[in-house]
């Protein structure tokens, strides 16, 4: 078993995401252009994201050839390390594929315990979110235009407080969609389509609460650590710190969480 | 009656967004960060709001003294140019609380004929886009990271292979919700929570359908020459090109114009 180091691994990550950025800058918002709208069969999300994880996985393989990788698009390979690194390299493909910089790379790196630490990247505005969640290790960065500052979620108490987002209210399963439909209405306002960035602005204190279902693990692993970094709470809908049925809830506070768990714990899976 | 100078007012209209950058940079995420998450009273949305418009009056009051100003904070002052500039200082106030950079400066120039010239600027991300739309010079174009390029909406002309934006799909009335009951399943994909900063990603070709409601002047006056100036058709519910009953339908070609407004209609105020 290797454990997880932080500051160098999370160099390491960071530097991976310099490396997505470098592969998605030619791709982000190409085909959309009118000289090149028609060329046939070319295909930008797809190819930023089977490029991204490629290119991924040679450097990870490179440094930590004994460290698993689990990705969206390849298979995954088996870790002799106990470490994992799970990447979606175009988390939001809808966003991406409308031209809307709320897309992110997703780098996670777990160990038997989970995700102890992420980075959640958006290339094309330059915000990269950090997180670290090792024990009592808990923080969150923003690296933006040259600077980095700690985040910390807010000190919202209470739904009607609240900030929420979640990625598409029409994704959610029938008993989902009936207990999204009871706490919509409760909290202060509410936003929509925002993927893993949801997560990085309740990091950043903006957002308060985000209720998702579906999600998978390589969207899971790269939140865990940025939201309990910046002193959030994240679980599924269960109130389980282990995320395994795709149905996700961060709050700002423990007293957030508990209020909307009540409503949604009826459909937890 | 001053007629509307394209170079001229483009270049202004552009300097007035520089101004407005100047005064909303230290308030975006303001008051998110823990050392000052309790300074009590603090808005920072409403701060920019005032601190904008006023600073965008003043400059508009020297340079032009016969024009009028239409703004969502303060008075309509009236023209006695025939030239009215149109401003909303924060658009999309919700994004902007939850930190999401999706929010814009709103800043349009009209005459008689409507809106002839336009800007929807994004100070955090860097993105100008700049629209004019005067008899036949018609043009869009986006400034970030210190390059100019023109833009051009897509081509997609039919709702089956349409990318649709609104805003907030719980903000319609009654009837309108059925008529975007009826769209959305339609369309290949839709995305939430963009305000006017959808409208710049129909221009750059990422989205193909904006449909909302409830659209207030000042919104108004600068999406519509982003609109058109990209190629774009962007009318009421009824068809009508000029909009005054706050219900927006913008689209990449006529033919898909065509077949949301079919849809849409029998709603139309």
């Amino acid at each position: 078993m290797s454990p997880i180091r932080p500051e160098d691994d999370l160099a390491f990550a960071a530097r991976l995401a310099d490396a997505a950025r470098e592969v998605v800058y030619p791709l982000f918002r190409a085909g959309l252009a009118a000289d090149n709208k028609d060329a046939a069969g070319f295909d930008p999300v797809t190819e930023a994201d089977r490029a991204i994880e490629a290119r991924l996985r040679t450097l990870i393989a490179e440094r930590f050839p004994e460290d698993g990788v689990l990705g969206e698009e390849e298979g995954a390979r088996p870790s002799t390390s106990g470490r994992t690194w799970v990447l979606d390299p175009i988390d939001g493909t809808r966003a991406f594929i409308a031209g809307i910089p709320t897309w992110t790379v997703l780098i996670g790196l777990a160990d038997d315990t989970g995700p102890g630490l992420s980075v959640i990247d958006q290339p094309h505005t330059g915000e990269r979110f950090l997180g670290v969640a090792l024990g009592t290790d808990r923080r969150t960065m923003l690296e933006h235009a040259g600077r980095t500052r700690a985040l910390r979620a807010s000190s919202v108490k209470r739904l009607r407080d609240a900030v929420l987002t979640t990625t598409d209210p029409y994704l959610f399963e029938a008993g989902e969609a009936e207990a999204f439909a009871r706490l919509r209405p409760r909290v202060r306002l509410a936003r929509y389509g925002l993927d893993a960035y949801g997560y990085a602005m309740l990091a950043l204190g903006g957002v308060d609460l985000v209720v998702e279902s579906g999600l998978k693990p390589w969207d899971v692993a790269a939140l865990v650590p940025v939201i309990r970094g910046a002193g959030g709470v994240v679980t599924d809908w269960a109130g389980r710190a282990r995320i395994e049925t795709g149905q996700v809830l961060a709050a700002a506070t423990p007293a957030l969480h508990e209020e909307a768990l009540a409503l949604l714990e009826a459909c937890a899976l």
